[in-house]
């Protein structure tokens, strides 16, 4: 066995761990619970020992690292390898999480966003592969985007580009999480288009999705796309306009970076092709002429393993 | 003297040429009128014959040229040099046109997007001198721009990235040139600020701008500024809507390729402060508190000249 890399994804409610080969093949993996009041050091010596753990249950050996990749939530100084915050950790504040890694493990660690490492993942090995220019959305709670410029992820001004979810494309709009009104994310993420169904329905639409709400007391992406499925008209018009909004930003892209594959992913791409078909139903409406054919728009092909496989194939790149 | 660098400005009326040192510096420029019915041959001639004029003109010997540049409207394959199609000279169709003028001058030449080119001037050594990462665009008949990410012109997977006009901001909002609705240059360029205020009097919105409609058969964008300037209510709310819409697409670009500074061009700029404050006071309102400060909206200083100082710009990089 040549050297090993590895992929980290620290999550808001846990850390994943996976060993990948020298050609990121994926060797094993694992998955560990972290809280909330758990600070820095605690999360560094927990992927420390985890990691060990993961090696020894394999019968491979700490030398054989070569070098380690971790992804991290919230906003980041990629830079300087630091966490400017993140979500569902209050103890990280301006963390120097990449040198607190590197010193504990005695590798080389780069640090990266975890919407740009998934997003470099499916760039690599999955549904960007050869694409060269590339737009990613991760479509769960939120919005996260990531963008690939001629091979190479875009950064910005200070490392916080692509926060492709707070595009507004209705000003004026629905008011989004991050302040701004009428962002992408306040209509198509999966929170979001469970919450405007139940908003409609609490304004007095007709839906079979009452039920569920009188029933669970909310709605979720899932249930719309299955009452949709089964013909309701409210989920018709609430899963219509979601994709139209992401088609909508879509184009937008198109017009700005100009990608070759626009990619999907996160958990609302479980409604499967009719989400997908009706964003490309959209998009044609909506794109001019000229540009209809240059894009093509498909789902991620890595699932959950995106954010450690990206992790360890950044790790790999800057060791090269 | 030492080498002399050659910027081009092909624009649909007017061919502008300017004879920059090496620390480009504009030596000398002209101008000379071109015909719709010109051939990329008659162009290519014109340029020839008027560049060399221009150096005996100026005591200057064709010799000293170390390299040219052209920046040419419409879309271009800038990788192979060539004119996909051109408004206003309907003869340049997939036009190899930095061939034919390398081969007829005998130096280097590289071929650029006009919008990318006055951009790059403005990077280099404007408005956005200094900034590493930039947004540019041109506020005229139509709005044009150019990307500056890490230094570097963003060109996208066919050479068309970063038509900024074309970013949706309004769903089904008012018809576009291009065939989308609600593009950002159906609100925003000097055209369309002209045109909804004529529409608004059509509509019979009370103007002081009535008088000039019925007098001269239209409105300018300069009308509109000089009512807005003596007190004129329409001229205020379509302004204020101009600058609204300048001020989202700002947003969205923040969140997308995150410019340190975002630099606005051409011909409806000469508003002044009452467009750049107006632009600034809408992105303030509508932008989340965290990313305010983060980026400085500027108007461009490099004025007409923008396009022929940014393709001897360029043209000395690629000598480089």
């Amino acid at each position: 066995m040549d050297g090993i890399f590895v992929g980290i994804d620290l999550g808001g409610t846990n850390i994943k761990i996976g060993l990948f080969d020298s050609e990121l093949n994926l060797i094993c993996k694992t998955s560990k619970a972290i809280q909330a009041d758990m600070g820095p050091q605690v999360i560094v010596d927990k992927i420390a020992q985890t990691t060990e753990k993961l090696l020894a249950d394999n019968s491979l050996s700490f030398e054989q690292i070569e070098a380690v990749g971790i992804g991290a939530p919230g906003p980041s100084n990629i830079t300087d390898g630091i966490v400017i915050a993140a979500p569902n950790l209050p103890l990280f504040k301006n963390t120097p999480l990449r040198k607190m890694l590197s010193e504990r493990l005695g590798k080389p660690v780069i640090l990266e966003n975890d919407a740009n490492a998934a997003c470099w993942a499916e760039f690599v090995l999955g549904a960007g592969k050869g694409a060269g220019d590339m737009v990613f959305f991760t479509l769960g709670t939120g919005i996260g985007g990531g963008i690939i410029s001629s091979g190479k992820l875009l950064y910005g001004s200070a490392d916080n580009a692509a926060e492709l979810g707070h595009i507004i494309i209705y000003p004026d709009g629905r008011k989004c999480a991050c302040g701004q009104k009428g962002c992408v994310e306040a209509y198509a993420s999966a929170n979001s288009t469970a919450k405007r169904a139940a908003e409609a329905i609490e304004a007095g639409a007709k839906s079979s999705l009452k039920k569920v709400l009188d029933e669970n007391g909310e709605i979720t992406c899932k249930d719309v796309y299955e009452h949709l499925a089964a013909g309701d008209e409210l989920a018709k018009k609430i899963t219509d306009e979601t994709a139209k909004a992401l088609a909508i930003v879509c184009i937008n892209m198109l017009h700005i970076t100009e990608p070759k594959r626009i990619v999907f992913a996160g958990g609302m791409i479980a409604a499967g092709d009719v989400l997908l078909n009706r964003i490309k139903d959209f998009f044609n409406e909506n794109i001019w002429s000229l540009k209809k054919e240059t894009v093509e728009i498909a789902f991620a092909t890595l699932g959950e393993d995106a954010g450690i496989v990206g992790a360890a194939a950044l790790a790999k790149q800057a060791k090269e």
